[in-house]
């Protein structure tokens, strides 16, 4: 079983809302940035394989199960992992973790569909599904993998 | 069975993403909307229910399924129905669907804990339950139901 | 000088943040919101602008003044109109109000590049021009004008 | 003349538009970031301001000027700093560069009201206005600097 990528955000202002915690609609918003530093630290850029190679992760299904409020300013960790890989689509499963009080704040899960750019279902290339499934080690990793979010 | 509330939406530009399309976390958004609006049809406002009543329906779990995409100035048609009332839970259930081509776009729930304004978990009052629970006719439609979002 | 054009929106729960009121950055999307809508009370979509006559309105500066701050469940009204309309670019200006206690909420304004959808600056086509300047009456008005937000 | 604080951030896949830039709405959320960070940077967080000594800097104002487009997956820098400080004010400039080109993408100014959470006008704390006036060297700088956004 693949190793959780881990990647740090910090809590934005415009991401709470009334009740005084983040919108629960943020949370897929932060599952694509865990897709996409998951691809960034196996060495490829998510942006390349769309506009170069023609291949998009197009969203299918998503699901998320929230267990604690995150609020305004919180640092958290973002776990990112491969559940599945077929030949036309990827299942990730994510989890949202909040260091400070070591609080496991939701759990989620995406199903993509492997496109090209008309919307049209297409064979993931092999090159992606080789470095999809790749254990990182410092030898592989990315070198601007530490840049921010 | 409840029937579906309908309420209408046009898909803002602010809500498409690179792909040309509306990025998936607007769908979250959109049954949000669906909610307000099945509760205002139902002649309360959510609005009231958490600030004068106290009682709030944090999101404990989200799910979408996206099957067709939607774009820039679509109008859409949100359908909204309640699955499950418990005491201290309210599940939803939502088709959004472009009325243009007859088409299904996508279908979610969502599962509701509520709360008070301190995210403890508490019991639906009693007048939100029977509201939520009846069925909307021209008689007890709430007269600002016509108004837009 | 041209009449405000106005639409009306209410106001999701996702655009409100922890302070209780509505973030800052949504009035520029609901400005946003009042051009789409002005375009469409004088005939033309501005998807078809951009997609079927190549010519995008981007954003060149963007100024806005909050006086009084809205809140959840709102129904506000739009205010929008041309401050100035040359060969290359736009102006527009907005206002936003409240017409349940009669306040104006804020007033804001946009410029505007016509440019290709390579980014690059072209003349903004003739047909455009003169519909953007046309006075709005019953007569002209678009069939769609009616469809919500 | 204050120096710019500089914070990094890497353009979400959400905020792009169907233009394939980001959205203009987005440079208000990262003027945010960058007071957030500024405040940071001069030890002490604006969510304890806000929080514990119930002092809030309502936006009165903003604006913002698109030189040139960002892209998805672009690392930015913002410069924040501070352009003048009133007993109830505060006004702050900034810019959003792209080191890879070397090129100012945007310029800003927001100003902001010094309130109670009642949005009622106070006086700017003396330890704030102090801390705010602060240059920062390595000495006082806060631990959680580095931390992500």
């Amino acid at each position: 079983m693949q190793d959780w990528h881990e990647t740090q955000i910090r809590v934005r202002y415009a991401e709470t809302d009334k009740m005084g915690i983040v919108h629960h609609s943020n949370y897929l918003i932060w599952f694509e940035i865990g897709r996409s530093e998951f691809c960034r630290a196996r060495g490829f850029s998510y942006k390349e394989m769309e506009e170069r190679d023609n291949a998009l992760m197009v969203v299918a299904e998503a699901y998320c199960r929230y267990k604690s409020p995150s609020y305004y300013e919180d640092v958290l960790t973002l776990r990112t992992k491969i559940a599945e890989i077929r030949s036309r689509s990827i299942r990730f499963t994510y989890e949202i973790y909040r260091p400070a009080d070591q609080t496991l704040l939701a759990e989620g899960e995406t199903l993509h569909l492997v496109t090209d750019e008309n919307k049209k279902v297409r064979t993931l290339p092999e090159i992606y599904k080789e470095k999809l499934l790749t254990e990182v080690t410092d030898a592989n990793a990315f070198p601007e993998n530490e840049a921010p979010h």
